[in-house]
């Protein structure tokens, strides 16, 4: 059904009076969205996650004094005074390995082969290493003096028991991982991983996979949306595509129970735009319309505790409304760092950036020879200005926009 | 079965005579290791995954000239001289949304009321923005004229036809995805992921989850080689622990058909140590002992086609040999840049770093108010060094380290 008259422009296409400012609806998202609960994962499928609470160890490691290095192990003292011209001679009576330990006790005049990571047995205090030393027949012959201790790596060097390994809201690393299966950790209390449902609404799309055909165009944000997701540790649930139906949209809020739900498209002040009544009759519409270049038309509300990102449906906004400000909810509700996921680098522009104060701009920019080059600010629809481009240059509300030669802070989209 | 006399030392521990340089260990990776084949995933599965060919698009996106705001379509010359006090009058024929184009054509005298992203009706030829209009009971009334082609968006404005949208060898970000999905791909064409076997041998290992009891400690390269090989883009299986007998370790060998087998423990030159000379029996033993410190019984080589890597059984060890020699190639077979993967700051070190000339130190740093303080470079049974650390420095072999205050990169462990 074709709209009549002025209700076409008038009734939804009201513009946005009031834009709400970036660092507003920054400090909305830090008020109001904290980490979810924890849950318990194995070893193997905690690495990148977050922990819920401070690790404490309750073994040293290791538990017992080992060798340092391959060699004997022995009472330092009857080393002292021995050199190559007057070795003290030893007994070998038999050997230490890190899977085999020596049974007995080494007593005076007495060493035991030892490899690296064996335990010392008992009655040696020392680790005369295999250079130092030549042996025929069961006999050492040593060829330098050794301090008590040397060569010994002692019980706990590694951990100690109680203590705290790991704090909460580290999110783990690699080596992380292998330190916690040392201190004999099954599983870890983690922050649980937000879902996301990601639904996208157009009578205009068609689903990803299909070749674009006449008017119609193919969803570019489903699969955008989502990877973007799951780089900042979300689990998603991609829906159909859903019909411009304001009907349709209400059922599909309603039936969500992800902690957090993306709409994409719908959301501006078009006649078609359901999205920013449907949220203030279902829940509480907190923002609608953002002084940001190029998503103006995002916003954020709450539908009881879930949250709910109203996000354009021209591609780059979408990408810039996501990174700002639906990832970064997504981040702190999985207790990551919530600033922006690019490595940053300063470096000066090779041309001017214009523009208006009010606003954020999000300037696309190339990097080439250590300087950026600035791309677009407009062109929300043009989603290869984000893909030809280096990363992008966020430009304050309060500045006019940045001359020729000015040093800037670039976000690099590669990792 | 403790080993008798000398042998315990002479047979196998003959130590590191010939320790290959760092550099020549590069050289045989980058010679011998290249990307593995192309496979076809959904565009679903193919964040952060590698192009194994150039995509050109076979369609114009879009595919049809739009309409870049929300307004009404005209024809151009009729606008011009059109002011608010002396405005011209189309009258309104009918609508054009994103999902539902106007089906007729604007002639002399009429407009279309057109949504952003709507398709240009045919006969119209510009778009007045709404703002420079008012319109009552079906007639428009015009505020300012506008050219031919202004606010509309061209076919083809965001891809053309036959372009070269990305070539082999990029690594697909999220927005790339939308990208592809705009152009209609379905599947794209990527390397594949290598499959990486990782065995860990040692008779006093307990496996991950079990509590560290009395001289037996619990491997912790497992989950650490595991999470470092997901973050190179790698599929990674673990296998079951293996004791320290021969004949095991050959079997394992011998059976694994993955692209890359890792072997940690029994690497080095110890009674023991058994993987060298295994390989050098069922392979090719191209390196063994590096000069690389905490990392020197590092070895490589390969059984037919497939990669081996010996890491050292010392955890510190076994992570410096995973990141400078089995990362490389592991990164170099999926396509990816096969240079470190951590990021690096440039910083003045607040203590020396002492290092011997003829090896290269992986020395742990800790990064405090922008500088890097030196942890450790010996302590390779020690993973709290770390983990402690924010990151590490590389002193070259060619070095004899560096003075307090001297400027340094450090490879920062956090992503």
């Amino acid at each position: 059904m074709p709209p009549a008259g002025r209700d076409f422009f008038d009734v939804r296409m009201r513009g946005f009076r009031d834009r709400a400012e970036v660092k507003d609806v920054f400090r909305l998202i830090d008020e109001r969205v904290q980490a979810l609960e924890a849950e318990n994962v194995s070893l193997a499928a905690a690495g990148g996650r977050v922990l819920a609470t401070d690790v404490r160890s309750e073994v040293a490691v290791p538990g017992f004094d080992r060798s340092a290095m391959d060699g004997y192990a022995l009472v330092a003292e009857e080393t002292f005074g021995s050199g190559p011209y007057n070795p003290v001679e030893l007994r070998i009576i038999g050997s230490a390995m890190p899977g085999r330990p020596f049974p007995g006790t080494v007593a005076s005049g007495q060493a035991v082969r030892i490899m690296t990571g064996a335990p010392v047995p008992v009655g040696a205090d020392a680790v005369l290493p295999v250079e130092a030393a030549e042996e025929s027949a069961e006999i050492l012959r040593i060829g330098e003096a050794v301090a008590p201790g040397r060569h010994i790596s002692r019980r706990g060097e590694d951990v100690q028991a109680g203590q705290v390994v790991f704090g909460q809201g580290r999110a783990l690393r690699p080596q992380d991982l292998g330190v916690l299966a040392s201190i004999g950790v099954a599983t870890v209390a983690v922050i649980r991983q937000p879902r996301v449902d990601i639904v996208i609404s157009g009578d205009e799309l068609l689903p990803v996979g299909a070749k674009p055909e006449g008017w119609r165009i193919v969803d570019s944000n489903s699969v955008m949306l989502a990877a973007l997701v799951r780089r900042d540790g979300g689990e998603t649930n991609v829906l159909p595509l859903l019909p411009d139906r304001r009907e349709v949209l209400r059922e599909a809020m309603r039936q969500c129970t992800a902690d957090v739900l993306l709409l994409s498209g719908g959301s501006s002040v078009g006649q078609e735009d359901h999205a920013p009544t449907l949220l203030a009759e279902l829940g509480e519409l907190c923002v609608h319309g953002v002084a940001l270049r190029p998503a103006s038309p995002a916003g954020l509300g709450f539908i009881g505790t879930q949250l709910v990102f109203l996000l354009p449906g021209n591609p780059v906004s979408c990408l810039c409304a996501y990174d700002l400000f639906a990832g970064r909810a997504i981040r702190r509700l999985g207790g990551r760092n919530p600033e922006l996921p690019y490595r940053t680098e300063v470096m000066p522009l090779t041309a001017k950036i214009a523009s208006a104060v009010g606003r954020l701009d999000y300037a696309r920019v190339r990097v080439q020879n250590g300087h950026a080059e600035p791309l677009a600010i407009s062109g929300a629809s043009i989603l290869t200005t984000t893909t030809e481009a280096d990363g992008f240059v966020l430009v304050p509300a309060d500045s006019e926009g940045y001359p020729a030669g000015a040093t800037v802070t670039v976000y690099r989209y590669d990792r």
